[in-house]
């Protein structure tokens, strides 16, 4: 008997037949002689809803009150579940966040779990209820709701697991697992058994989408073990999908690559001609963060004649307010020689924990690229991942050639 | 300055547009200096939407699941009412019922408010915000969701208007005030400026439906003024709806009859030839009862010969539930002659605090309707209510004539 936490996205509680389809997956579990408690996320669609009916009437909406407003998605999902599972004829009751409660900081729409009082949820474990519990919600030291931000479900769902020392928090959503990359792009992408949280991070801040990048954080730093599993398959199909490892568990038995990440969202912006001189980087890119622009990768060069060239990425819908800023207030103040961009780029990367130990990761990725006569634009590195941006009409092929380059579409050999 | 709680209905608030008028009415109200504390209802639709939804999952929903469900529709319009207000350059916060918190006792979907604590709206009254509250819902003393049951919203702003000692509890809804009766029946119906807790509370029992009856007694018991107002008028047109006063006050200037109600709703039962003796009406109604009926007029007239005839009213849902029982458990049982029924019957009563002290209404009423030769079938009386029960199809010939008999499309003479 284990005590498990299982989190379902939005689409798996997508409608009243859906609903039904997880009680059913929780209820197997349930005669396995697991204790359960299970944290859905709102019914797909409704916080769009409920958020668009704020913004109609007031376009600058208080987050306070936005959370009051998104919260109820959740709070619904938890009583029909709980109904679902009690027309089975199982002992359930529902939570919503405050009454668990679980509390956070006062950073409405994107506020961080403080602590869980897990007092309710034993007592009831312990009289053999399954517990349903809100993701995405919270409540302040003053008694405000608060919500955790878009994803917030899969956070509550480790927080709980952490809280609770589940044996394991499994992610329900509508893929399988974690692909070595999007098999809509690569036929031959494989399920990973397994991946590290470090590999795990990466792919996902790189737009894999799997998983919230904050849950993944929140379950390295508390050790919870995460497990990445289909609400599609049938629910006694023992499908195990992806477990999400610590890096030195098993180190020995990583590949080199885990998996190819990409991204379409970025465009590309270049000051070129600027006076290599101390400070140009926080000149150039200061304007840029006081407009709230996230920067991604950052390129300088070395500097010939004492003149260089900078480059950045952005997200593509700020790209027209970055050129703007760069044109207007930062090209003159600084005495470039001028200011290009791109918005039809694309980013490409390679994650995998073995890159650390193994030289020629990066080289391997570059030949595979120029094989097929694929330009590399700008190249960044981190300890386990090397990105290269490049046209982005050359991103799947520059993704397939990868992929093959390292063999991914094979299992790893122990 | 006074310190008013207004509550508005789900029609009200059943889309942006009609929210973003609430919004205009409350600031107007503010801009006159008053203290404001509003409840909205659900959007309209919304509640039925939610309760759809839970029956789908769980035939036999249980009560706790069902309110935690249920009580969203009012916590997404308090968040939305209060941006509204915020939009309008305005200070407004909102409060769900555990957050106020109006505490209630454990009986899931219709609980009764057993203490609210006043504590948060006051502080933010005497800050300058409007406080925007939740109507329908309430906490338990183990902290679960509860609702009111349906109109609960009413209820709560009574109760709100107790608690705070309010100078009047303003109830907003899609009429503009109480009528002599029904409009629809009678084009020269007209609207009241006053009428007495007592007979709104017969007026609402037989189904004028502009308030819910429990928040009818609640003001009564707590003295609380209570207005009822239109929130279609032009927020400016200094409608002033009509106001429930308590018979003390002013009994010197009320008229005999303050209005006519009927009800479509019910069906006749009658037991024929019953042996009188003790113990008869409780063999025939002790069945009823346990089936869950409610039974409305009952009527028993001296006994012939040791034969009496028993008669009772049901609603029209139950009435071949009720004559079933009749016929199989009750009739052999006592001993009757037989079971007659009558499901197109409409009861029709006037209502007026004046009857006590003033002979021969119920006579004037009888005339009335003789002289339209409409059939009296049955005849029940109440302090301050006569009801007859007819032929359904003479229903709106009897409601017009008791009109005109009444001249109730006269303004009253102080």
């Amino acid at each position: 008997m284990a005590l498990i936490v299982q989190k379902y996205g939005g689409t798996s509680m997508g409608s009243p037949e859906r609903i039904r389809e997880v009680a059913k997956r929780v209820a197997h579990y349930h005669a396995l002689g697991h204790q359960l408690v299970v944290v859905p996320s709102a019914m797909a669609g409704e916080t769009n809803r409920l958020l668009a009916l704020a913004k109609e009437l007031n376009p600058e909406p208080h987050g306070r009150e936005l959370d009051v407003i998104a919260s109820t998605g959740e709070q619904v999902s938890v009583g029909l579940l709980a109904l679902a599972l009690q027309n089975l004829g199982l002992k359930a009751r529902s939570y919503t966040g405050w009454q668990v409660k679980i509390q956070t900081d006062s950073a409405y729409t994107k506020a961080r779990i403080v602590a869980i009082d897990d007092s309710l949820i034993r007592r009831d474990l312990a009289e053999g209820f399954i517990c349903v519990v809100a993701g995405f919600q919270g409540v302040d030291e003053d008694g405000n709701i608060t919500t955790l931000g878009r994803g917030g479900s899969d956070t509550t769902g480790v927080a709980l697991a952490a809280a609770l020392q589940a044996d394991e928090c499994q992610i329900f959503t509508d893929v399988d697992g974690v692909y070595t990359t999007d098999p809509r792009v690569v036929p031959e992408a494989r399920k990973l058994e397994q991946i590290t949280f470090e590999e795990m991070f990466e792919l996902a801040s790189l737009g894999s989408k799997v998983l919230q990048i904050r849950s993944v954080e929140f379950a390295g730093k508390y050790k919870v073990k995460l497990r990445v599993l289909s609400s599609f398959t049938p629910h006694d199909s023992n499908d195990t999908g992806t477990l999400i490892t610590y890096e030195e568990e098993n180190a020995m038995e990583q590949p080199v690559i885990a998996g190819i990440a990409f991204n379409r969202d970025e465009a590309k912006l270049t000051i070129t001609g600027v006076p290599d001189r101390p400070g140009i980087a926080y000149a150039i890119l200061g304007p840029i963060a006081e407009a709230n622009i996230d920067v991604d990768v950052i390129i300088q060069n070395t500097s010939h004649e004492g003149l260089t060239d900078f480059s950045f990425t952005v997200h593509r819908n700020e790209y027209n307010k970055a050129l703007d800023i760069l044109n207007q207030q930062v090209r003159d103040q600084i005495q470039a020689r001028g200011v290009t961009g791109d918005n039809k780029i694309a980013k490409v990367s390679i994650v995998g924990i073995g890159m650390r130990s193994h030289a020629g990761v990066a080289a391997k990725m570059f030949a595979a690229l120029a094989k097929e006569n694929v330009n590399i634009q700008m190249i960044s590195t981190s300890e386990i991942k090397t990105s290269v941006v490049l046209d982005e009409k050359y991103m799947e092929l520059a993704v397939r050639a990868l992929h093959d380059a390292f063999e991914l579409d094979k299992a790893p050999v122990a």
